[in-house]
């Protein structure tokens, strides 16, 4: 008999809306002017309906990114070869891409997992997970990847999450890495929002002004000639997806299911947060939005969530680098909630 | 003979553009798709034409926050008891205080310094500059300071702040406590910005709406009792002012003048800096915005620097909280321009 897919089995659990009030109603007891800490304190209140702890943590941050290659690179969507896809995975295994410096200034641990590298990379720090070992299938002209691929991206992400959840991390980071995977966000993202083209797909790592246009052109194209629809999002994950999306949804929803802190990065990484939220409800709820990156589908994929972003940098690199710069806000909420005394223990006067 | 007050001597460099765009030639070499940090490569360039360093840091974080009680706070316009500033201020020396557990989180050493506070407090950890044991006067009935206290509470500020960047400190942050200081604040920005009182005054640590239209009321008929005007913030601070604010003043001209990073808190901070502008004209240069409060009058002080917050997260504690929150931000600029590693060290492949 077959395993059953993690899809048919997981479960979200509901907020606890009850601790959540208990959080708000300790914080107000807290030596600080009632409400003062702001975001601050929506945050932790968040935090206890998440973990359904009173005094919740998110002290131990880990972080994955899912490296991949995508066929459509072909049409030319990307300024850069998709050669660079393995030169950064290299990077990262060197320890010196931005997101292995923004991990070490949090003390997040960082996983490298490949899920479609176009490339051997016989390295042991690199989690070899390959989907299919080119990365996806060029979607301009047939389907990106299998259904059969897309469960089994989204197994890879599961599993991953879950291991690392396993060695008690509070807060997960999802990242991404590979040469023109804007591309699928786009176009799952116009197709989910039901939005133009134009206003979804943006520069990615850098295209000049022509290049958005026929790369915007292209995805257009390519919709069209997949017959993308919204109906279900796994089928548009076949056809216009990629694996790195897929495994960062299917990462997300076990943290969701493991009431584990999500802090979601840019724009490819709410894309696979909006996929997260189709294919098992409820997974939203334990997300946090990290910042509003560049890429102009950013604030639409936000929107769809309903999710208001921390910071707002115009970051548009990938990796989790926006997530791991908003972090440590989270960490203040956290350890605000924490280690303040009450007016009660501190013998300070409330207001009059 | 006397010596000189500092304001008589101080030069503030102008900010080295040259080493600016040095760091921002280098920031394109490095293995990320150009510009892709957004704001953290216009911090880091920031950060270069400041300390006039390609390779600039803001790794060693140092905070003073200056204590004082403020005469003003017999006319209600605080929900607390002016006593709340003595027993925050032991807050701070139990090391239990909001930015007390800030500080810890970024390494940021912290002195607690009193110029100001209505009580006497014998601990060694409080360093006591007191300018007037019992604060500013009412500046309802009378002006807050003589002329000799508003130049002692700077210098006070300015030595203070060598002192600490002495210690090899490469990012200052200040903050302040004291019940009611937002009302001098509020009175100095409606008369330098030439608005009304009602778009300034907020409330504070939490007033009620019929409080704080109390507040506005009083600080009106204070500013005309006063007879101020923006023609001479001096003769402001000594008519509407408060200790704390003309401290932070003269710590930020301090390290205007040491080529050292201020990261501006909230509104009273900020008040200090266009405050500390005015004085030492180029000090706003060596500044860049930690938050936007939640206080009405902080972004109308932000406007008049000219300067961008770095984080909005609806904070209105002071201290110098917001800005210890943002100071990640900057600590991961530094890191990106600092550890990656060049297309060409790195043999990765730049754009087509």
């Amino acid at each position: 008999m077959m395993k059953k897919h993690f899809l048919e089995t997981v479960t979200i659990p509901p907020l606890d809306n009850e601790v959540g009030q208990q959080v708000a109603d300790y914080l107000d007891c807290l030596t600080k002017p009632r409400g003062s800490l702001g975001r601050l304190e929506e945050i932790a209140i968040e935090l206890g309906k998440m973990t359904s702890k009173k005094l919740p943590t998110a002290n131990k941050p880990g972080a994955i990114v899912f490296a991949s290659d995508h066929g459509i690179t072909a049409q030319g969507v990307s300024p850069y070869p998709s050669a660079v896809t393995v030169q950064m995975a290299a990077s990262f295994l060197r320890e010196q891409a931005t997101m292995s410096i923004f991990c070490r200034l949090i003390n997040a641990e960082l996983r490298i997992v490949d899920v479609g590298i176009n490339a051997e990379l016989d390295e042991p720090a690199l989690i070899n997970c390959k989907v299919r070992a080119e990365g996806t299938r060029n979607f301009y002209h047939e389907d990106a990847m299998t259904k059969e691929e897309a469960l089994q991206a989204l197994a890879v992400g599961f599993e991953q999450a879950n291991e690392l959840i396993a060695t008690g991390i509070d807060c997960l980071i999802l990242g991404e890495l590979g040469i023109g995977n804007t591309s699928p966000s786009s176009a799952m993202m116009a197709v989910l929002s039901g939005k133009d083209i134009s206003e979804v797909a943006g520069p990615g790592s850098g295209l000049a002004d022509a290049g958005v246009e026929a790369k915007r052109q292209t995805l257009c194209e390519a919709i069209e000639r997949r017959g993308a629809t919204a109906d279900d999002v796994l089928v548009l994950l076949q056809q216009v997806g990629g694996f790195d999306i897929a495994a960062m949804a299917g990462a997300m929803i076990a943290a969701a299911s493991k009431r584990t802190l999500i802090l979601v990065d840019g724009f490819i990484s709410t894309v696979a947060a909006v996929v997260a939220e189709r294919l098992a409800p409820g997974t939203k709820n334990y997300m946090l939005a990290g910042h509003q990156s560049a890429e102009p589908g950013h604030i639409i994929a936000l929107e769809m969530l309903d999710k208001k972003p921390l910071v707002q940098l115009a970051m548009r690199l990938g990796e989790g680098t926006g997530a791991a710069v908003a972090y440590p806000i989270i960490r203040a909420a956290v350890a605000a909630l924490t280690e303040l005394p009450t007016f009660e223990s501190a013998g300070i006067s409330d207001k009059q």
